[in-house]
């Protein structure tokens, strides 16, 4: 298969070992990926954001292929015995291809909502192990026992863990597509960082106290990409995956979900609801064969036929969304504000909202996204300079001006989130 | 309201007239075209092409104020009565917004699958003109006379015509962004043309013979704007719109949609099935709500779940289009093949798919898509060049020398459409 | 060595045999291309366009490579005495860098000002084959007969036609390199398509009647992209390299040269003359050392010095130079106008510039370029296409829309050139 | 005039006061920056960086002229005296055209080699006073206080000190150009950030304890902008302007130009040689009208002619240059080296160079470039965000999360130069 991509170009898949992506691609389970939206709901916000998980599927598979091609140019330093083999290639790409096929409607937003319910990892590997899947079923064509050694990898676990990383690692294939795709479909142009610089300057390292080899940089070369690659990612988190509209709107849908928690548990029937639903939400599972048909249309459905709802919550809550009255967010900037003024502001507009007779718990909260742009623990990406006639080598943050002073931080935005029609009383002391 | 697009970066409508975009934009009509894929079963074929109406028609609504700014600094050499007024400039962007609210799923393959139900023209002109929709309430609030003057210009009708070929014509706002955003998201780089610099040759000339302004092009500095823009579009036409697999996919729906229609002709129930649908195949018609409650999701899950329909050819049609068994092409080359070449192909296509216990009609057929390149009517862009101290209006294929050539021209892709299982059959004599 | 490159990104030759590349690229004749640029006067119309014939030789030669890496995934097919060897890539790889390494100062300009004196092709291979240029050192020091093979290969010879081919030909390295270069720093959007899928289109077919291996083109993947690659041709030659005022300022310095050729032959001192060009202009030839020494810089520094020149023609035209008051141009637009008509017109020019006691030979002169966009002798790229299970060759304009509605016609652009002083006496009758 | 610029893409100034712009273009002085390259010695490195300083001129006359156009949007809120008049307008579009062209041959380079010499910034002044030049003579014309007012302007003084720091500042029209020209030529897509939305969240707040405006940034829309402005300049110093091989070069070049002064002031000839050089060496100044004949091409010539100088430093180092035998450098990682070991490392190689037969004090140094990517004084550029109903203004390290932890740190790199012949005994110990 050879195909365009609007991120990578010319993509193909057509010498052994890699001629198992198309098998992969031709399956029902990685179809579904076309109807599930890679950013949930931030096409809210970012209109050109409507690609789905599957041509990020196809890309994290392309970027591994040549992440592979890489380390088969720099792996000769390493005995036999530890080289990138076919097979191993195989369980590679096929590793990236399937990382997230478990994910459910609106990505990341489905498993968030229902915490007592299955991760989309734990989908992953019951689509991988179970053999009414077609997924399975290309892959034990294969080998018996690739389910379960792409599993392995998917879960970071490799017995050469520098093969583990680039599944799941500071600069896995993931991150390396997602950060890409993600900016070329929101037009957010920071995300941009140099992928063919950041695979040139790949080697096969040591890292130090240890003798298996781990993935380094050579730095004369490469860490201006690893930098920019660090700083790609924390401008998406602030710009497109911690943007205040989208993440209120996350909010939104959660709070539906736990509406809808609340009806089923008193016994309230809510129409329609597809089986996997009901079920993930009373039994905090389902089986994988309902699980399949869920999808971003499904919901999308759902939430138009409950504006009909019974349940004035419910109803209320879906009409919102369906005409885009969406919740305002409130954040307080300069110096760190305490806890009690955050308690004092989440318990004001609660009030406010009672007064105004809306449910408080369902139409106020804080939502706090958090992440660490960089963070630099054992087993990690090694930085490789000259020294005298050698190389040393060395942790990023040691060698690099920006990731020096970037290292552990804490990147945390906080908000209220809160009906727009308390934005006069509540802004107005 | 100011928002990021991939394709124009940033785009805002933040002072009247053009504060009319953002209160279409939140209609629940418009919110709709968030679901509907622009350019249809294309996805299967170029993975990024998922990109929806919606963007598309804000881009359209952002060419078109910057086409408006345009006209705005060359109309002061018509007499006041014919220059853009606020009044007009509010018209156009509506008209811009708004041209393509009436698609049905899969845009242009519902209507084409349906030939004698409403085109999508029609229920735009529905949508705007029914007192129901959010849409016409927000036109109605500006101004009574509104929903009408916008239907008249997405028609093609104004009493300036120049405003009217803004809107439909061969430089129109829907092209220039359609272009674009095609070009942006299948990562076909041919459809590029460069927006910035065919807005800045516009002029408004006087068409030969008339006395009505024109929209012209300063042919010196645009001409070869015009000339990529007539070649980008016949690029995405040739690659992507006439793409042999995005073709035969459509030819597989239509099939499943005709094979649909005999059943309901029938009495054979069939479900789900959404009331449009069964309004639309048997009615040649149906209500507006029902209507708009159709989109791309909802036609997917029909699909999905005829699959397990009783009349085996709309299950097997189905099922090949959920596993992507999707149907092959078989395209003449050289020497212009005869009719009689053809009809025999097909005779033995068909011959050999009965042979196979396929039904013929259903399974195979002819498609052959047209399209002319580059016309030149009257009322058409005129190119101004300078003749001795004054200009000269000329007609683009006479001063260009790639139109020229292509002018007239009939660009036609006609293939035979068949199952996979009978290419060794069909090809091997 | 690797390195960045602005139009093709990451660049490296780095292993056999493209180590030949570094030694070359440091040789002293090829350094001097960096002080000759690309476009030779262009940069007086498109600000962006200083790029030199260095970089454009880099890139020649990096297209090569991934040419050369794509011959190699399909020559299989030929007999082992046919495929591309290392020794072959290394005379290819060669030839394309140092194609254009006779290029006198403003690259073509220089060689038209001088029609008598060598061509930059015979400059070329005196570069390769004297015994005392560090090109010729370095090649010998490879292989004795690497220079004469270099030689052949540039002047379009070699027992295998089709590696001929990619030095000079339809789709050559040298244009696939000039064509990206100069969009990139003219800001030309036009001139772009879409190298790496035309790359992997590359077939080699043998050619009708023929037992050799021709280059060929995967139709089916590979004709948009040879359409669009002689489409940036033709736009190319249309917007840049036939500008009018590129054209007008060439013209401008080739009748500098005359007037230096007349006052030499007419015994006339003019200073300061770097010998290779008294050389060029009294005897139509000039040693290698001194031919060496000059360049871009050398050029404007006569120019700037003869702006003090005792002949007022000669000090003029310098003037006009540098102080940017360049010629005008005049051409005629709609039905192609008669040579009767031309030639009044230059006649009428060169009335009222002798009126105006500006010399008529040196201020009024005709211009006319004239390139063929799409020809189609023998020895052409065939495009091959699927005829039932096999393979069937076509000529290019057979099966191309386009290409077969330019085929060997032929693109001319006459302007008369004139002072701008005249302007207004020869527009207004 | 309406141009074509690579990097801001279709260029005009054609309404008043942007007229100015043209007639500055055609001056003898400004049409001499098209033969000083913007970037001195990258090229070596960068081969695509052979910009000049002429399109950076233009390049950042046009970010002014939109920097302006965002202004007046905005400045309804000041005091009438306080705003944009077209007076205003013309003097910053001058300033901005013009604030480089005292720039002598490799832009800084030639100036940092003569210490003692006028600065850039003195010949910028002389060019803009001398009633002798064509620059001179096109503002007088327009108002005979004009260029004293763009001088002041250039030195960064205004009685509005807001416009001033639109010519020199956090974020002035010269960097606004420079990084994304200089990302375009070189191909380091570091370089990159959004000068659309950066212009856009232009806002004119008011100073803390101040009651001057003062540029602020709307900094819900325009932090992400700022933010990657800093570190696009962060990573163009670090890739670029402190690339080591680039550094080498200049540092090789100073040593050419302190052997010359050496050499002159001992009485010694040195031919050829420009009288501006000589009187710049000699007396530390030089004529306005030699200095003006001073240029990339000159210096070339120089350095070409003096490969064959007497004096066998000047010429060995010449000849280096010329064959690109580099010098090369050592840098050392990791925890901070202390003084002591830098200066032992000196020591070291300068003993080895001596023993090599070669002049220590011209082929042995170090070189320490420094900047402060972001640092944040007083007069700085404020952000807004919204407090309560209304804005409140904050310096932007206190709420940007990369910026608050960049603020003040310090850049430096520090590296041994030496020749290449030493590598292996300096890295042997």
């Amino acid at each position: 298969v050879i195909l365009r991509d609007p991120v990578h170009g010319l993509v193909s898949f057509e010498a052994p070992p890699y001629t198992l992506v198309p098998a992969l691609l031709a399956t029902r389970e990685v179809q579904r990926l076309r109807r599930i939206r890679q950013l949930g709901l931030a096409a809210l916000v970012y209109p050109g954001a409507e690609h789905s998980r599957f041509s990020h599927a196809i890309g994290a598979a392309h970027v591994m292929m040549r992440l592979i091609q890489r380390l088969e140019q720099v792996h000769h330093e390493l005995p036999p015995e530890q080289r990138v083999t076919g097979e191993r290639a195989r369980e590679l790409v096929a590793a990236a291809l399937l990382h997230d096929v478990g994910h459910g409607p609106l990505s990341h937003l489905f498993e968030d909502a229902l915490p007592n319910a299955p991760c989309h990892e734990e989908w992953t590997r019951r689509i991988l192990m179970s053999s009414n899947t077609e997924v399975h079923q290309v892959l034990v064509r294969c080998d018996p026992g690739l389910p379960e050694r792409v599993c392995e990898l998917i879960a970071g676990r490799h017995s050469l863990p520098y093969l583990a990383g680039t599944v799941s690692g500071l600069i896995d294939v993931d991150r390396c597509d997602y950060l890409l795709r993600d900016a070329h479909f929101t037009g957010v142009t920071y995300g941009q960082f140099d992928l063919a610089w950041l695979l040139r300057s790949l080697r096969l390292g040591v890292a130090e106290g240890q003798n298996a080899p781990a993935l380094a940089i050579d730095g004369v070369k490469g860490l201006p990409a690893i930098e920019s690659f660090v700083l790609a990612r924390l401008f998406m988190f602030q710009q497109v995956y911690f943007h205040k509209a989208a993440r209120a709107s996350e909010w939104h849908v959660s709070s539906i979900l736990a509406r809808l928690r609340t009806l089923l548990e008193n016994g309230d029937s809510v129409t329609p609801l597809p089986p996997a639903m009901r079920a993930l939400v009373l039994n905090a599972d389902a089986s994988l064969e309902d699980y399949l048909r869920l999808d971003d249309g499904i919901l999308w459905h759902c939430f138009d036929a409950w504006t009909h709802a019974r349940d004035p919550i419910l109803s209320d809550l879906c009409r919102r969304l369906q005409s885009r009255k969406l919740f305002k967010t409130l954040e307080l900037y300069g110096a760190e504000p305490t806890e009690e003024r955050w308690a004092e502001l989440l318990e004001r507009a609660r009030t406010l909202a009672a007064r105004a007779g809306m449910d408080p718990v369902h139409y106020v909260g804080l939502d706090e996204p958090r992440d660490v742009p960089f963070d630099s623990g054992k087993d990690r990406l090694r930085v490789l300079l000259p020294d005298r006639s050698r190389h040393k080598s060395y942790a990023p943050e040691d060698v690099s001006f920006v990731l020096g002073r970037l290292r552990g931080q804490d990147l945390v935005r906080r908000r209220l989130v809160y009906p727009r029609e308390l934005r006069d009383s509540l802004l107005c002391d």
